[in-house]
């Protein structure tokens, strides 16, 4: 069995059993395992962002990693925005990126280039394998490195010379890796459960989640007033009827302050204290009050829902009746507008749906589902924008019974709209709504507070996506997916409803 | 004046005209600055691997670097396959990459990355602009460096700290900084000029393949029987009618071991000796013969053009008559294949025009080619896939008089195919041709090269485009590009004279 076998073979027998593949010919002999070894699914993309970003997704959702298959330094290149993002979400995700043979790499040709530098931005562990018999060896360590429970080493990415592929391997058979979840400390605990009470806010991320840790959260909130709240972009809410409705962090730095104002403290329960997203000239970076204290219950990839459950324990909090009550949303009609299309599928959400988002209006959808369905919402979380139709591709790929949808504005949908073909290819149960508005809209908005009134012809230029308008239904068909186009918010609402009853991915290009 | 207008102000000082942009929000002062500076032509692109490889074309065009403007690590990343393969063909070209604002940097908001690592794949020169006051400096050194002569130079990044954007700047008027060429050493001439003969292969690239080297070169050729040969993907070579036809080297190693095998002397002119482009089992990574001597004449970034010249004028070469003559093509017919879409293109192409090349197909036309119009061809230098629609744009943007052709592969076009964008919004002629044979096929045979007979279906699932077939004519109008899809010869030849009479860009999709 050579190396790359040994590989895939471990990695399976592990329980990593998709690939998102993007292989050149340096990873034929990859190619070739893949082909041998059937329990490991074998998924192409388009484009590298695309597999890096699904394979975020299946994480997020599965709780084990996928693995990916890259071309060389600048295959993985084209998959490091979406690590960037998969890094900000602690998602576990190994990358198998194929290099020269050994010696071949001193002879430059064309495509070297240094891998593990380019590895740097988005990946924890980095490893160069240095024997065929050791390739397998490395998956383990790679995938060990992914479930450690270590916010920087969540994204692993080993990288494997063409002839560490080919020379004899072995496999390495140990007893299942579990993912590390460390419990929070009884002083960790104490801390947090001293200070609850109607001026803290208790800020939720990681496990804390899951519906495990919102019921706890919950009860928290009800026995001591203290407020709950998710980061602004959290990597995965379990949300809906049944579970407590549960505020974002706003966006804007002034938003924040504002929110902040009256916090005297601010438990950290696997979350970060907020920080601006951008830096301003008038505004601070750290945007927590002076006066207010911080207590840090647990760390993101720390047991956030088992530490939630502990405090609710500890102060005895009765289960609380006051969660989220499903409501009809009435469909909306009239004018579209990111709002219409929000409650217009708040309308028709099935239950049990997954609903990845991007950059653009998707964000108004959250409190507009928050009553209608459960669901589970995926978020952007690196800022880096082109990751939600990627992750949706994921979520459907680990979850094939769930409905999915991406909410992507224009902007970040022209990145990695390739997942389409993937979409199409493997008929997944994707319906994506594109928030169809012709401009870089966030980039108006900040450019205008930047204290411009008058935004001059070639800055406008830079915002704008009309000259022309992207067609996203031809774009959809480019790529094998049914497409609706919705002007009104009744059409938007009827295109949702034929996107449920259609078999595999639509497209609905909503005109806000 | 802040330091963004400052930067600005000196870069188009020095004759940067162009500014292919994707900003975002950490970049907001700089969009300021482009809107206060019309003499900086500002392009949007919908993704950075477009405004890097467009950034390319206009390079190898102009001979002057455009810049980019990225949005952070993420959006550096997104941009570094092209940039990976600008470096190969040695484009001069500045990126400037906004980052955090200082004491920002230091919070870890969500697009935190570490710029420098990423750049480090494809740039030579990296530096992160310290104050303000030093920004258009360090735009001045980024533009030294792009233009030193250095092969490992010639990509610069330059990240500019929003704050060194908004805070006070100081533009830098110095004479016009001018390209480098250095110019042989008569030690190197000598040497080469010794070596001339049957027995010889002078292979050429860099300025040697520009017309001036072209002609040395046929005069040294014809007077000393010395064979002449380009790399095998050289980044610009003028040719046509008039110029000598100047054989590629070919790409399997096989074929180039064969070819070498009578080879006694290889002179470098502008070019590295030939080396397996990927590495394989049973052959070698050098591909020069032991007992071949290898002399060196020129590095790429050198004065290959005048070494050639030199040495044809030592050796009293006469003007020659054996070029390339121009020779109707008969417009082909029947059925369409990757030879007769070669053949409809040099029955139609007019004169003057740029021909860009992914991979795919397009190598096809570059002997087809020699005879039918005088034209500039551009290659896919890196081997990352994606850069030839990227390539065509920047070179529309520099030579806005002349037609431009981008002929790429389905699978390479599918990695940046949102340059029609740009390319409908600036009006650019640009006829792309896709090859469209629904699948990687250059893998399909390296895994057959395996010693593999049969593919499993795994396998050729990884190779395969179809299941579903992309629709290129329908990516098109979504990007606001009107198409033709072509089926037959005829309707190749058809499609290409409409390509011709629209003004604006055309795509047609070759069925092949």
């Amino acid at each position: 069995m050579n190396g790359a076998e040994s590989l895939i073979r471990t990695l399976v027998s592990q329980g990593v059993e998709l690939c998102l593949a993007n292989p050149g010919t340096s990873e034929m002999h990859l190619v070739q395992a893949l082909d041998a070894v059937p329990e490991m699914r074998s998924v192409l993309t388009l484009f590298e962002g695309v597999a890096t970003g699904a394979a975020d997704g299946y994480g997020r959702m599965a709780g084990r990693p996928a693995s990916t298959l890259l071309h060389l330094g600048a295959g993985l290149a084209n998959g490091v925005a979406n690590l960037h993002n998969a890094r900000r979400a602690g998602t576990p995700l190994i990358n198998i990126v194929g290099e020269h043979a050994r010696h071949h790499v001193a002879f430059d040709a064309p495509l070297t280039a240094d891998i593990e530098a380019t590895a740097e931005m988005a990946s924890g562990w980095i490893r160069t394998t240095k024997q065929p018999t050791l390739a397998a060896r490395d998956g383990l360590d790679a995938l060990t490195a992914t479930l450690a429970g270590d916010p920087f080493s969540s994204i692993a990415t080993l990288v494997l010379p063409a002839d560490c592929s080919w020379g004899e391997g072995e496999p390495v058979s140990v007893a299942r890796i579990e993912r590390q979840r460390h419990a929070a400390s009884s002083a960790a605990l104490e801390s947090a459960e001293r200070v609850l009470g109607a001026d803290t806010l208790l800020l939720i991320d990681g496990t804390g989640l899951s519906e495990q840790g919102l019921l706890a959260a919950a009860r928290i909130a009800a026995a001591t007033g203290t407020r709950l709240m998710t980061p602004t972009f959290p990597a995965r809410v379990e949300s809906g009827p049944g579970l407590p409705a549960i505020e974002r962090m706003p966006y804007f730095p002034e938003q924040i302050i504002e929110l902040m104002k009256n916090v005297k403290h601010l438990i950290l329960a696997g979350s970060e204290a907020p920080v601006s997203f951008f830096a301003y000239q008038n505004l601070p970076s750290d945007l927590v009050p002076q006066d207010c204290d911080v207590v840090r219950l647990a760390h993101r990839h720390d047991d956030t829902a088992g530490a939630l459950e502990a405090i609710a324990s500890s102060i005895a909090a009765p289960a609380v009746g006051d969660l989220s009550e499903k409501v009809e949303t009435p469909e909306p009609t009239g004018k579209l507008s990111t709002r219409s299309v929000a409650q217009a599928l708040a309308a028709t959400i099935p239950d049990n749906a997954i609903v990845a988002v991007d950059s653009g209006g998707g964000g108004a959808a959250y409190p507009a589902l928050q009553r209608a369905a459960r669901h589970t919402w995926l978020n952007l979380t690196g800022g880096s924008i082109g990751q939600g139709g990627p992750v949706a591709t994921g979520a459907a790929l680990a979850c094939p019974e769930r409905p999915v949808f991406a909410l992507l504005g224009d902007g970040g949908a022209g990145y990695t709209i390739q997942y389409l073909w993937t979409c199409a290819r493997e008929n997944l149960d994707v319906t994506t709504i594109i928030f169809s508005n012709s401009s870089y809209g966030i980039l108006d908005t900040e450019y205008r507070r930047l204290g411009i009134n008058e935004v001059g012809d070639i800055a406008a230029s830079l915002f704008d996506l009309s000259r022309p308008n992207i067609d996203w239904c031809a774009l959809a068909t480019g790529y094998g997916v049914p497409s609706i186009r919705a002007t009104t918010a009744e059409e938007m609402v009827a295109a949702l409803k034929r996107a449920q009853e259609a078999d595999g991915p639509m497209l609905v290009e909503a005109m806000v």
